[in-house]
């Protein structure tokens, strides 16, 4: 078996365990099991994180050069790894992510409009569990329920930052520095597709009077052979196009 | 009757029960009514919103396809249904900005700049009065009046953030919600705009020297006019493009 | 004398009079005069502020179709009754950016960096001062003194808004709300002006690709020529392109 | 000995100096050694502080046209003299930035994406370095510990604002402005990038349908050369474009 198939067949499967995994990430957070839940909470995101691991040992396996793998596949390494820490298993739904990839026949602007949608829901949803996990009990934290933990998340991500709620925790602080920074390019991608939305509409009217189009030049071409058809009439013989080409 | 015919009769009268809408809903929320008054504000606004559900019906049931309908007017549905929830009743007033798409005559950058200055204007309005309402009465709430709101919705809108005033209740949140996404979307075509024009105006002096015109194309044409009309002279026989396009 | 003899004569030193205006506004705010040096920079300005009227209706006098003008010179209009409200006399400087448009030689880019530097620097002084007139005595305000002020000011222009310097007074939010007006804005022009010089260098090589000059348009001209004497040697007479023109 | 060599000899010894400088300011800051080792620190500085100076002392002795020199390179001058004020020594760091000039194989937005991400992490890093250094013992101040000084560095540069640490010496509002400006130089660069992205890769298909390229007219030109050939057979001599170009 070489890496296009297994990447073709762990595809989806590992798509429904990221999704999964976070499901399990966020009942534990917001439902706070005890004893035996939680221990099999905690059990079943390790097999899951075990599973991602397996994936990733058996892909540079399968990859004919390990070394390029490696270096175009860092961040499939992060992926992996940094889970160890607690509060950044939500990045696993990032592979979740890459199912959004298929929609392979929506045009360019729909599609960033469409990824900018659900990552923002996503960024929503996983940095307000991320974030009240890593400050709920810290001394001095000010967010401490899903609710404040959401509200604090918008608030930053839109580049808002009212400070009514802030992190206190070195965790909660590394949270938001990837949300302030997610936020910038939020803003960046909405205002650049609203400006090349903008710039086409203005162009189009413009484009059609200065643009030339190939249909024109090939009303010159029809010209042309006119003429030639005229001197051929006279000539009584054709020199073609492969002619002049083959005698350059 | 057709869909076509009713959207254009009851176009103008939506429009304006829209705007007399939230004039009533600002007389209540502003001037705080109380016992028959407040009772008879109620009843108004309650009638206009039978009024408003009326048409979505009678829309509905005149679409020769309802199913493709009902998925394209998913918003429509949502200005109908949600306005049950008090502070969503201004979501009526985005009926208003239809009139705006009456401004056919405008060039594109024109049209956004009216758009985008009224939806300003009205977001800012209709989000301090829903604002001012669902803040107003609730315990440890810092916005109390219509300045405050007001004040509040310009530095949320804006994604300033002093957090010298924040929502408390849910659905002031949600609120706050709404405005930033509505803020990003204001930064992003403002700057949008704004590129467009600049991109326009820089291209303008450079597309004069490197982009060819029809008008170059057609002097093109012209000499080989001139050139068909010798060979012509020479032959006494004209074969016209027509014949080579036949021949094809 | 007719308009344009008008507005040049009475440019520059209208101009020279503005920054005088600001100058002593800013003296009368920033060392709080008393007695009769108070009263003579109220004296100063107010003739200062006669000689803006006076031009305003020489000006509507002068026009041709008053009623035109009227409309588009709304803006003039505003600056000329708006200072009668104190801390809105700043708005007298934006007569004194007029002059900036001089500078007819520079590139398109150019102007609107030079534009956006000089308008920062202004508002930050105007905004600061402005503030500070509006805010000092007020009771619990938290921008008491120059520094203080510009502070708020560069914190409200950017969009940062810590919050830990807020208007409290009506006047103080007025200015706020222009400030924030004018962050979108400043943030939108350096955003739309590095778009559009990124647009242009990355499209420059593509350019040299893709896009045909007039030059080579000229090369499809030449060979046309050619082939034109070369049928005239043939037939002995010659048609020009006004002889086509004609017959057409 | 010319500019231009002195330049290439200097360039390497120079931005390694200026990291070196950066490297023992932030040990001076974050370690506060006392005694010899702070008087070592600040000799070691002074000392490369001197040669910097002497660097600008020889470049512009070197350079042909002394006033031309020095009009362009008046950030140099700033750079040279401003760090005697203590927190802008880190202005130093921005030498080292030129380094970056020299990945000229990559293609333009490639090395804005470069730029941006390392000038961020630079400014992030001496621009807590300067606010500490500014701050930290100041009365009432927030920013204690360089963990306090990198959190308010993010907040401020992403426009987010919290304000839940705020500079309160004239120094740290002076980084807080520079800080405040690079933000919105960073959010606009990062949008203007995407928005150039986006542009292009919209307009790529439609490129195909509109734009003619060299090729297609070169096509033409064959044809040219063909129906030139055949008059040629006709008239047994031939005439060449040097020929129509002397008898112009």
């Amino acid at each position: 078996m070489n890496l296009k198939q297994w990447e073709k067949i762990t595809e989806w499967p590992l798509t429904v365990l990221s999704v999964l995994f976070i499901g399990v990430y966020a009942w534990q957070i917001l439902a706070e099991p005890t004893g035996v839940w939680n221990w099999s909470a905690e059990f079943v995101m390790n097999v899951m994180w075990a599973v991602f691991a397996l994936d990733y040992v058996v892909s540079i396996a399968l990859a004919p050069q390990k070394w390029e793998w490696f270096k175009h596949h860092l961040f499939d390494l992060a992926v992996v790894v940094l889970p160890v820490i607690r509060p950044l298993r939500v990045l696993r739904i990032i592979s979740a992510l890459n199912a959004l990839h298929k929609t392979s026949g929506m045009a360019l602007r729909g599609k960033i409009v469409m990824y900018v949608a659900s990552s923002l829901i996503i960024l929503l949803f996983v940095g307000s569990l991320a974030v009240l996990d890593a400050e709920r009990y810290a001394p001095g934290a000010s967010v401490k329920t899903f609710g404040d933990a959401l509200w604090w998340t918008f608030v930053t991500i839109t580049t808002v930052g009212y400070g009514d709620y802030t992190p206190v925790t070195a965790m909660g602080r590394v949270i938001a520095y990837a949300l302030m920074l997610a936020g910038i390019g939020l803003i960046g991608t909405v205002t650049a597709t609203l400006a090349s939305w903008i710039v086409d509409e203005v162009n189009d009217d413009e484009a059609k009077e200065t643009k030339i189009t190939r249909e024109q030049v090939e009303r010159l071409n029809t010209r042309l052979d006119i003429i030639e058809r005229k001197l051929d009439r006279i000539n009584g013989s054709r020199i073609t196009s492969d002619d002049v080409a083959n005698r350059r």
